[in-house]
Formats: C-alpha cells, structure tokens, sequence
C-alpha cells in the first residue's frame, strides 16, 4: 500500500465513426481511474477544426460532468487522469493540455525537461506550466512543422527528448496520433471495436468499452488514427526496451494485460517466488496489504499451503489522499484507511505481505497495528526489490536520502519497521515473474543503472548532492 | 454482490467531554459510510439547549465540510449515513430527523408504521416525510412527556411500536439516549474512550476512533449518556432475540464484531460449510464475487485445497449506485462495476462464490461475464440460503413475486442464471456459521416465518395479493 | 436604505392549464427576488397525489434549477422566497413547508406563535422548525379536517390566529389555496392569463408572466383554485384594515400595484409632501440614498425644482448581506454597498433623502460619507415618521431600546447622525401621500397602537421588560 | 441598455507592504465588476519566486473564494474581470494569463492580432488561448529578453502592437508592471494608500479600498512597482491621445474619475445637450432606460423643467447575460429585466432615453413596451451620435451589416423601432460634453476614421467584405 504516492498518470484517445467519444471516453477513464486521481480531462473535436476542452479537479466523475458529455456528439477526442498531490488544488498542470488547435495527454516523465525548456526559453517559447506535456507538446508542433509529417516529426523528437512518454494527440482537423517513447517505459496498448479504435494506458479500458485488445503499441511506434484509416509506423528503434517493472508490481490493474503479461498472474507468482524464497517457517497465515498484494498473497498460498485471511480491512470510501484538517489525523492516515481484524491476527503469527517499501513509514505503521491486534510474530514479505535508486521516468521516488533501502541494510530495515523478519523479493526472481529478460526491464530504481544516459548522470550526481528543487529533482543539472 | 439493494442505514453518538464531537461523528460515519451512500447528517448542541443540524446528499466527505465540522465545539452529537435510492434527490428523508429541539438517527423499520402514523394523523399530528425516524421521534416525544422518563417511554412505545430499531437520540439539553428494540433485529454497540462514550451501528466505527467496544446494546436495553454519567436499563423483556443473519452474511464490514462474533469468521466458515455441503467436484479455481465474498472463498479453500483467485476485478470507484443517463449502458452495470480476468478464468472450472440471489439478474450477468471471458464450467455458491419472503425489518426485499427462490426451484434457477451447477447454504449451516440459536436469528426472509405478528400477516396477505404501495409496501393492510 | 433589515417574504401559487407551472414560479420568484434572498423554494403537484418540493439556500437562480424545472410539467404549485439573515445557513426555515401532502409558503408573522404553538405541543404535536409556516400549516390541517372545508377551516382558524398571513397553500389532490388575514396586514394579489390563475404577493409577478391583475386578495378573503374552477370566499370580515404602511414605504417594488395604488406614485408623493413640510432652504441639490429613494427625490423636484443628482453609487453586484471574514471591513459595509460621487457632493448643500431611520447606524454612516466627500451641508430627509414601537406582524424591528426613534427626540437624532438638519415626515403627510384612510393602515410601528390585542399587550410589557429571546421576541409572554 | 454587448475587461494590481493584496484585490474586482461577469482571477506573489493563480468562470463573489483569499498573504498581486458571453463555459480565455513565472491582466484589444500571432507561430511558439493576453504576455517576455529593461522593452514594443492595452503585469520576483498604449484607448488609473500602490481600470476601484487617485497612467507610460519605490516612465510618445468615448457614454462607473472628468458629469452634460440640441416639445415626462441613462435624464431635466420618472423598472437580480433554457422566453431577455410602470407612462407624452443604438432590437423592445403599457407618444432620444462602424479597440461592435445607423438614415431608424421621434447625440456634443479635445477621442465608430493605420485598412476591407471569423473579426486579414 502507498500513502501519498504520486502515481503514473492513465491516458486514452477514441476515434468512433458514430459520434460517442464523448461518453467512451468517460467510462474509459473509469477503467483507467487507478492511474489518478487528482483531475481528469477530455479533449474533443467539434468538426469546424477547433477542439473543446474540459479539465477539472478530482474524480473522473466529479470532474467531468456524463450528462454534459453524453449530448456532445465527437468522432475524434482523447482524455487524461492525474496523479494526486496532497494539497495542490491547482489547475495550471491538469491535462489534457492544449496549443495551437492540437491537444495532448500524457503519461511518463522527460529527463532532460529542464535542459530542453530552457533551450526552448531561449528561442521565445514561454510556459505556462511546469507540466511536461506542456514541453513535449511544444516540441512536438514544432518538429511537425519542420518534418511537416507526424512520424518523421517523432523520430527527430526521439533523437534529443529523453525519458517515457506515452501519449495520445489530437488535432482539430480530426486526427488521433498515439505513440511511445523508444524504450517504452510506460504501457501504452491499442484496441478496437467494430466502429471505433482506441488507444489507452491499460487494456482494461478497452475491456470497460466493450473492445478487443489488438496489442501494445511497440516501443517507438505511432499510430495515427483518422478517416483514412490506421496507419502504424516505427519512429525510432532501439536495442533494449525498458519496461517499467513497477507497472506490474503496484501500478497497473490485475485485470490489464501488458506486453502480453497479466498482470495479475505476475502478481500471483510474485506471491510464489517469495515462498519459493524464504519458506513459510512455522506461520499461521498469510495476510495481503490490500488491495495490491492480494494476488501475490494467494500465490504465496498455493506454495505453502497456508491459508490466506484478510486481516487488514481496507475503507472503500477513502480512496483518494484524503485531506484531513487536524495534524494529529493526519499522522494517522494509515489508522483511517486500515483497520486490523482482530479475530485473525490475534496470537497468530503472520506472513505480512505488501508491494513495495519507499521510505519505510507506512509498512511500520502497519507492522504496528498488526502486533496492536495481537499478533504474535510478523513477518514481512516484499514483492518488490529494495527499492534505492530515484526514478526519473515517471515516478515520484524522489532522493537517494529519502529511500530507506539506500541507506540501511534489510535486517536494519527489519528492525526499523519493527518486524520479526523481513524478505525482499530478490531481482532474479522478480525478472522471472515478470517473464520479461532482464535486459528490457527498467530495473534502475532496484539497481541504480539507468537505460538512458542523462538519468544516469543525473542520479550519479544526485548521489553526491541530493537536491530536490521545486518539484523538479532535475532543476539544477544540465 | 448487490447491485441497487437498499442496504441498511448506520447510526453514530458520541458524548465527548472535550468537546470534539463534530470531528468525531465525522470519522465514525466513514467507518460507517457502506451502510449507507446516498445522504449523510449530523446534530450537534450547542450548548444552549438548541440543536445544530447538518444533512446533505451524498457520501460522507461530500455531504458534510468536515472543515466546517473541526471548528464546531459540542460535547453532544449524533451522525446518520443512509442507503442508497436510485434517481431519488429528494433530503425530505434524510436523518437526523429534528422535532422539539430533539434529534433521531435511526437504522431499521417499523412495521406498523401505516397504521401508527395514521392514528397520529387522526389525533392532529401531521407529518413532514415518509420516514420512520420522523414517526419514531413523535411516539418517543409523546411518551416522554407522559411518562416523564426516557426508559419508561421507551417501555410504553415498545408495547405498540413493532419493528426494528437501533436508535440514538439527541436532547438540546445536552443528552443522548441509544436505545434497540426488545428482538434486536439491527446491530448497535457502545464504546468508549478514555474521554469519551458512544453508541453505534458497529464496531468498526469505534475501531476508527480508537476507542473500546464496551458490549453490543442489548435487544430491550437503553442507554442515557449525560453529564451524570451512563444510565443503562433494559425497558423491554423478550424471550428471544432476532438477530438479523444478513448482517453477518452481506451488511456489516467483516472487521465488526457482532453479538460478540467476528463478522470475518461467520464468512469464513460459511465458505467451509458450502465446501462440506458440496464439495469441489473437479473444478479448478474459486472465484469470490468481490468484496463481500472473499473470505467465504477462503473458507471453502481452507476446506477443499483448492486455489483462490481474483477472477472478477473490481472498480473501486464506482460505490455509488452511479447514476448513467443512456439506458443502453444503465443495463449493463455489472460490465462498468466487474471486469473479469481472462488469464485466471479462461479454460477453467470455476466455483463462483457470491454471497445472495434476490431476483437473479446480477448472478446471471456474472455467470455470462465469466462464460465469455473462457470459463469451461461456472459452479455457483450462495453463501446465503434461498431468499424467499420479503423483510419488513429494514432491508428492501420486496414482494414474493421478485423474489426469484420463492417462484422456483434451485433447478430451475440454476438453468435461468447459466451456471452448471448451483449450491445455496442450507439454514442450519448458515446457522452453525453464524453461532447464534436458531430461535435467536431472524430468517423471517427464509423461512416465511415472522418473528412479530403483523409482519407475519402482512406477509401473508401480500402472498395472496402482492402490493407494493408508494414505497411502503405496507400501505394497504391494517 | 437597509443593512440587514430582515425582509418580508414572497409567495407566489399558480395553476396553469398547460402544465408550466414550474418555470412559471421560477419566473415569478424572480420578479419578486427583493421581498427575499436567503432561500427560495418550490413545491409541485406530481398528479399522483403527492409533492414535489425542492427548497434551497440563495437566490432563485442559484436555489433552483431552472434547467431542471423547465423539464417538469406540473399543473399546481406554489413559490416562495425568503428574507437575508446574516449567518444563517440553515435550511431549517426555509419553505414552502409541506405536511401530509400539502405544502404552505407564507408571508407575515403569527403574533401568539408560542401561546399557539405551546398549546399544540401539549396536544402532542412537535416542531421541526421556528418556522410560522409550520405552525400555520398545522392549524390549518387540523381546522380542514374537523370543518371538512377550506372556507370553513379558515374561519376558523381566523379566530384565534392573530397576526399577518399572505399566503398559498398546495394540496396534493391538485388545488391552490390563497388567502389573506381579515386585517390584510401583508399584500397579496390575484391574476390571471388565457390558460392561467395565480396569486402573489406583488403584481410585478404577474406582470413578469404577462398576466393581468384581476384584484387584490381582499383582507378575509380566500381563494381556491382547482380544475373546477375559481372559488372566491370572505372567510372572516374586520371592521377595519391595517395594510402595512412599509409595503409602501421601503418593501414593494416601485411598480407594484398595491390595493390600487401605484407603490411609485406613493413614493413620488412622499418626497413631494417632505418637500412641503420642510421646504428646501438654500440647498443646492437633492441627493437619493438608492434604490428605495429615489422617486421621493424626484417628487421632491417637482415641488423645489431642485436639481436631483446620483450623489451616491450603489454597487450593484453586492444585492444579498454579503459576508465578510474579517471584522474591520464587516463594519464598513456601508462603504462596500456605497461610493459618493465627489463632483456631485463637494461644496454642495445637500439635501439627503432616505426612506426609514430604524437604529441610526446606516444614516450616520452615509451622512459621514457624504461629507467625506467635501459635502457643506447634509440635511437628512426621511419619507417616513419616526419608528417608535416594534412591529409584530413580519418585520423585524426589534424592541424598543434598538429603535433610535423611541429614545431620542428629532433634535437628538440629528446630532447623533451628524446632519446640519433632519426632518421626518408626519404620520399625516405618510396616509396623505399613500391615499389609504388612516385607520385601515397598520401605523403601530409608529404609534405604538397595535389594531390586534395580543400585539398591544406584547408591546406594552416590552417597554417595560425589553426581551429578545432565541429569535422570536414573543417566547417569554403569554 | 445593452443585452448581450461585449463589455470592457477590469485590471487591478496591488502593491501592499502589510501583505493584504489578496483580500484588497477582492474588493477592488468587486468595484469593478460592471466590467466584466464571465469570469474573474487572480495572480499573487508567493514570495519564493513562483506565482499563485487562481481564476474561475461567475461573478468575482462566485469566482474567488474571499475565506481562502483572507488566509493568504501576499505582498504584490493583480486581477481580471472579463466580459460576459452568452454560453461560454470556457475557462481558456480566462486572465490573468501566465507564462514564465510572470501573469498579465490586461483590458483591450490587438489589432494586428491574427499577424502578430502567425509571426510568433512561425518562430515556434504555439498557443494555448485565443486570448490577446497570452500573445501580449509572450511578446512582452521576449522584449524583455532583448532588451534587459522593462521599459525599454515596452517601448520596441510599442513600435509594431497595434491596438489597445491597458494592463497590469506581476513577476515572480515582486515586481508590478503598470502600463498603457501610447494612444491610451482605454483607461488606467494609479492611487496609494499609506501602505500600498495600486494600478486599475477606473478609480473607483482606488475609492472602494479607501485610497487616493493620484493620477491616470498617461498614454504610452510606465509604472514599475517594487520594494525599491515606484518608477513611472513614458516608453512611447504620441502626438495625439485616443480616449474611447464611450468610457464616458456607457462601459464607466459614474462615479469614476477618468483624464480629470467625472463620468457622472459628462453624462449628465450628455442630457443637457441633448436637450439643448432637441428641445422637449410638448413631451410630459423624462424616462430613462436604467441604469446608465439616469444622469442624462437629469441633465435633460435640468434644461427643459420636465420631470423625470422611472417609469422603467430594473429588476436588480438579473445581472449577467441570464441564460434562458426556452427560446421563446430567451427572445423575452427585454421582458424579464425590465418592468414598465403604467402609473407612469399611462396617457403620456414620453422622451425615453437611452445611451446608444447598436443594432437597434433593445430599444425596439423598449419602445414597444412602454407603447403598451399607454404611453401616448415615445420621443427617443440618444446620448450616444449614431454608430456607424465597427471597434477594433476592445468593443465587440461587429460588422457594419449589423450596426443599424450604417444602414439606415435616422428617420428609416426611427421608424423601424417605432418611435415618434428619434434623436441622436451629434458628435460636436458629445466631444463638448466630455471637455476633451476632439482629436484626443477615439471617435472611430462614429466616423469610421481610425487612429491606427491597421485598424484603418481592415475597417476599409470589412466594409467591402464583411466578415466575422471564429470570434475574431479580423482573422481574414494581413
């Protein structure tokens, strides 16, 4: 479980013959919901060559109004949820962000943002966002109007933008271009219907349409959708790929299908890799964090035998940050979205099985009302990796200082969370999870190499002189 | 799963000497918030013996500003949640409901309650709403004012008032009675803090202020909490209880203890029972109906070995019944709340564990969901026998005629949902899961059997002459 | 010009043939937006009996959604709009207030409220409100069903109510109910279209529906319109009338028609009277305080030939008591409502004009203002007499000790304000300009003659024992 | 009376050394309201560099919260109002704009937009808005790059933006930027208090914070706010002044001061002239259409003896463009705002008067109401000369097509909308009336003769080939 998380963020783009894109593309951001939940947006087509846009805070209900969407008739239109903030309230970032009769959703994160705003600054072009989709976006126009064609205009971009970027675009005169960084940090998948095709984050949005996955969109590739037609291209071609591993360990939904992968049955033998790892010894049960690590907990089972029970009951109703006005609550955010089961925990001793461990305080809070239940023993169990290296493509894992694995070893981990043990799950078996060679994988965040050169200055420098300025780790490089 | 069940209402009051009520009730009604998701409301004193009150549509975060609320200072307070209505925007029955500067939250249903209101009606009292905390609060007013004393009123009232109620009621001159009626239909507990008292529908909601639960209220027994102290008295004797088993199978949150059981472990063991009674044949996988039947899932996997597994991957963000205004899609709820998980279903034998069946149309979307997403044979289990009389204590069954067990056979309602097979709980091992007497659980929806007479009849004139009068299905007899 | 003066209510009850009768209210509630801006409210036949009723904080246009009213089709309803208290946000006394399917909106005030109210309650009928409309409504449900008839029922009731009521009354069963206290203290008037009957508290509702004026709803007089027709009745007959004289004075819009008279023309001749009483000496110019005052400054030029100029500019965005945070600015009010037009006032000799003195403070605000702004001299002209006594039947000119006017003479007040003259017009020179015979006007607040005796009795003990308690100046007599 | 005319924007920007800008800029939006209800914003300095922006769709009470904006404290702030569009739910448009941790709030209109734009474009930089703010701000930014110096970059500038700007500009870094178009087109005043400078559209923004109107911003000067003092420069010199005309006729408050006239004044002198220019016949009574045609009323009164009468009521709560969900109510927009008083106009000999004639369906409506409600003769007069070509200055009169006086002889107008007689302003009267010299107004839509070159071509061009291209008259050209 993540509290505070800044998560990736969910995009989708609809081209329908028969007008509904208004409304698809609402229910697709339902399905995509998980990926943020800080504001949510829709960019349409109106068929006179311009493109209204909607974009508010919160939910994608709450943000956007269905009654509204579902008397606007658009053949063209792409949409985009956010991450959550705490406390920012702000507009200014939300997307889908619009220039120039063309508007893009985004998801991922631009390694060298800083360096190539800065050249842009130099050249007049002035922001009005600290939102990548804001550069990325001017760079993208620009490269169009050189290369005058999409796919030549992204293998320029490719040549000098650094970083993830999956993406959907849309311009007013009726055009749907869907692409992915070279190295394919980010899921980006395409699907269709019998009159409509579509783009989107995850597979689970194209389920929540009624479509048919088609496949991934590949590292490098676009695919520009319109009345002519599809056309898919390879824009830029790399050696490795670099999917982030992260997506299957926490991000993306069980029920998504990524690189082929479910999601759920990497989670599952997660579970049975851990077991296959460090035994059960003499424990009672097995108890998920929820709700990531329930799949893993059942594979743990089908190793060991021992029976899973939910002994940490999740609020449904508190799903996103929730901002509470008292300090001495807010500390206890962990006690308002958990409350431990005590017929299940109590004298038992307990396999405590969550995703990840960032900087160690959420998983101690839990270890906490585990053994305030009653608990006997706890052992923790981590599908991920140590986590000691920050991500640059799309994570807020921020400095070096800030992750409690970088810092201190397992058992002094172990002891700081207050456990009885403590097992990662080691990178050898998660590779095997995954099913994906290890070589294209980005594994950076566990192993500190990076696919891409510039990330890998940057942590190496960040490692010297941790800095985290405004919000862009990156400001002060380059 | 339920799809547009009226679920139960849930019920908060708290006395807290330093005066963080507002705050308090606030938090106790998010515990509270799955009994209810269409209005939320608060009554506080003030101190000079007025009441202030608070009500809104909507879930809790949104209905109330718990900014506005962790500014108000009270010491006295009472919060309601209430269940869900499609379509119905109307707060004329939202709760707390206020008379005489008296205020009453209240969870269950009268049965009578046509007949009391129209001798009210007779005797010059008119009312406002069609809401039974409205014509509770009347009786209550009146017979504190004959008797002169709350345990005494409430001993008068109970010998005419019949139905469920779990009740707590709030005085301007800073009291707050909690009181449930002689056969204990509804849950109510009372905790407390080292500074503070409060009754409410479960357990989880003290969990969530860190307080103790002290004892379930009992059925019969009232508690006054003032300045001066706890009062408890019990102001009604009654040879049994009836205790409400769909609480332990569907209502409450597993974390609560009711009656002194742990809601977890009655699902736990009705999955065990329903492994026993049937068996696993050859299938190959349990699938859980999320959420409410996951741990009926573990139950039957702790019995038959066989594997657990998320077929069925819930949206968490659609609680509400969500209002969609195109009826193509309104249909297809199911498809927007579940998405199946091909990899786990496909070319498997799947036993669908799901917790009830009331008119059957939710299981037999599921069993088609899951058919298409591959599965060789669906095995149906219901954790609660078949339902097959109305409830008139509190949970919205409506007549014999929707009631899809009361019209045919298991047979026959295996063959109409698609499944290959269909097992219900049988009453005596939804009994022994439960852990109570028979004589002490209402199975009035069961069994035909009524604990109260003019339910009994009432449900005997509806089998000849089936009504269903403006939302009282009552309105027609007495 | 009034800060804070709590205002008269507005009603408005309409059955239109083709069913509009929803927009139509919403309309009409706006024509008579200034009677009320803290809450309006809407109550509706469905044509099965039962009510519809939608009732909020705001303005019409923000309490009610004409997009969702233009979409029902309803043949009988009624409208209501009520007056601005500081603070208050509740909906507690909002209306129309509706009991066993029959809805009430209102406008006056029931001078034995709590002898009446304390009398039901000890018959066992309690409150939800502080509300008259409550009390009235019950009254009148217990009156229709002991005489089986509305005429009846009122006569009635007429006997021991005492007070001021304008109202309408919707029945379920389709019929409107319009009627007026035998004394006829507050307006109310009926029209009619081709396919339409209505009542409201001022014409300008009819005028804004592009309906006729038929005839003031005389004192004693009701009206009930059903599909069978129109059914005119004296109900109760009075000697005498008391038509409240600031209907005239400062409530109605000026192109009301109010018992036939012109409220502009009234106006007009207020000034033109002020003008003959008191001259204008060697002033230089007129000044209005706006809006109310403004047709007294012109009739005032007529009778001087006097120029009028707009000496002061009223801000027209800030209409409702608009609250402010922090304290300093909260006593500037005046300054944020108004701005002196430099070039109008500096080194003129003003003549001010307002139109009532309740407390002193808003005039002694506007007369340091206007000399600010380099005014010679201010002489203060008030189209009304000196307010003495407070007023029971729907104005809330509180006790004795707050009215400037029943402590100090005419010379001390205009020190106190700080004018170079202050003159009053004369009980004489008020019937005069509005044309009424003197005893059928309600002059009490001026007086201290009350036409009914528990009002005469209130405020004789009030001279003695000034009260206010919890809002209702009459909880501690009788 | 104008429905539905595009109004001026407000600016206001706040320099306040205690930090209270935020609450100041509140107010000082609501002086200036009358300028714009679409939307309103705010920019302030957070004091680390960055800037804090908030803007929302409504009425600044609407738009901005005052409870969040009294919690904040900010040292240097600027706001926006903008004009209202039927319909418009767009916040794109809405100011301040920011780009580059720099906001501007501006009031006018680019001439040479479309080119400016298309020459930005071709260097690279896109745009998110059609707004002008956002191609001021960008080329604003870029001057500033080049030339080092604020008022330097003002200055090149000023030598190819061709049109009107009256703005405020605020820097990260704690500057306020006051600055006017050479020609001065629209106005722009500067006041202190003892704590702080501010910059606004009118000075009755500087009155409603208790400061003093220290001067206007001359034509084609500077004013640079800072810790460091105020600096006031001229970047530009023009031979000629452009003062728009009607500021003074119609968009000002009247209570405003503007180049040393009081605008009540002028309009009162506009009522004189009129007079003196048409005498009044044998005409009863003077009606102005309210609220801007009051002081000529006055005026007129003054010279003639006639009286003036309200003889048409305003109902004060529809402010804003009221959108009307029925067409046939929608045509009715006259109707619902104002309200003719029969008492008045009853058997009268009328001059109605009003302040312009645009297309000349307002005064029709006017007309036709007071006919009906009895006036005997309607005598319209117009304090405004006939309008005869379209603004390209930031008044959104269209094409010459629409303007009725392009067209139609006086006579063929007067006729049309059905007056007895008609009579304009003429031109010498109008200069006379606001005492400044004919060749320093902007007199352009009365006499098509352009003070800009652009402006001059592209009027010349329309005239041939109307055209009015998505919202921007001008797109067609260049």
């Amino acid at each position: 479980m993540r509290l505070g998380l800044k998560e990736a963020c969910g995009v989708i783009g609809i081209h329908d013959k028969d007008g509904n894109v208004a409304e698809n593309i609402f229910y697709g951001l339902m399905a995509l919901q998980h990926r943020g939940q800080e504001s949510a947006g829709i960019a349409l087509t109106t068929g006179n060559g311009s493109i209204l846009l909607r974009k508010n805070m919160g939910l994608v209900s709450e943000a956007l109004s269905l009654t509204e969407l579902s008397m606007l008739k658009s053949r063209f239109g792409i949409g985009h949820v956010r991450y959550s903030t705490v406390g920012s309230l702000s507009l200014t970032d939300a997307q889908p962000f619009n220039l120039d009769s063309t508007a893009l959703a985004y998801n991922g994160t631009i390694v060298n943002y800083v360096e190539l705003k800065e050249r842009l600054r130099r050249s007049g072009v002035y922001f009005t966002s600290t939102s990548d989709a804001e550069l990325l976006l001017n760079i993208l126009l620009r490269e169009v109007r050189e290369e005058g064609d999409y796919f030549d205009a992204l293998s320029e971009l490719s040549k000098y933008v650094e970083g993830a970027y999956s993406a959907v675009c849309l311009t007013g005169d009726e055009k749907i271009l869907i692409f992915r960084d070279p190295l394919g940090f980010k899921p980006l998948c395409f699907g269709e219907t019998e009159r409509s095709f579509m783009g989107a984050s995850e597979s689970v949005a194209i389920d929540m349409l009624g479509g048919k996955l088609v496949s991934d969109v590949k590292p490098g590739e676009a695919i520009l959708v319109s009345d002519s037609g599809v056309e898919r291209k390879c824009f830029a071609k790399s050696k490795r790929k670099s999917y982030c591993m992260f997506e299957f360990v926490y991000f993306s939904r069980p029920d998504s299908i990524i690189e082929g992968r479910s999601v759920y049955d990497v989670r599952l033998k997660l579970g049975m890799n851990l077991a296959k790892t460090y035994g059960c010894g003499d424990a009672d049960v097995i108890v998920p964090v929820p709700d990531t690590s329930r799949p893993a907990a059942e594979g743990m089972a089908r190793v060991t035998g021992l029976p899973v029970a939910e002994g940490l009951i999740k609020n449904r109703y508190i799903y996103r940050t929730f901002i509470m006005p008292k300090q001495n609550l807010r500390e206890n955010a962990v006690k308002v979205k958990l409350n431990p089961l005590r017929s299940v925990l109590k004298d038992k001793k307990i396999i405590l099985i969550d995703d990840s461990i960032v900087r160690g305080t959420t998983i101690k809070n839990i270890v906490q009302m585990v053994r305030r239940a009653g608990a006997k023993e706890v052992h923790v169990r981590i599908t991920c990796p140590p986590i000691v290296s920050p991500c640059f493509y799309g994570i807020d894992i921020a400095t070096h200082g800030e992750l409690i694995a970088s810092k201190k070893s397992v058992e002094e981990i172990c002891k700081s969370i207050g456990a009885d043990s403590l097992g990662y799950q080691t990178i050898e078996k998660l590779v095997d999870a995954i099913g994906i060679e290890k070589e294209n994988l980005c594994l950076a965040c566990l192993t500190g190499e990076y696919p891409t050169p510039k990330a890998q200055k940057l942590a190496d420098m960040m490692k010297v002189k941790p800095y985290h300025v405004k919000g862009r780790y990156v400001e002060f490089c380059f």
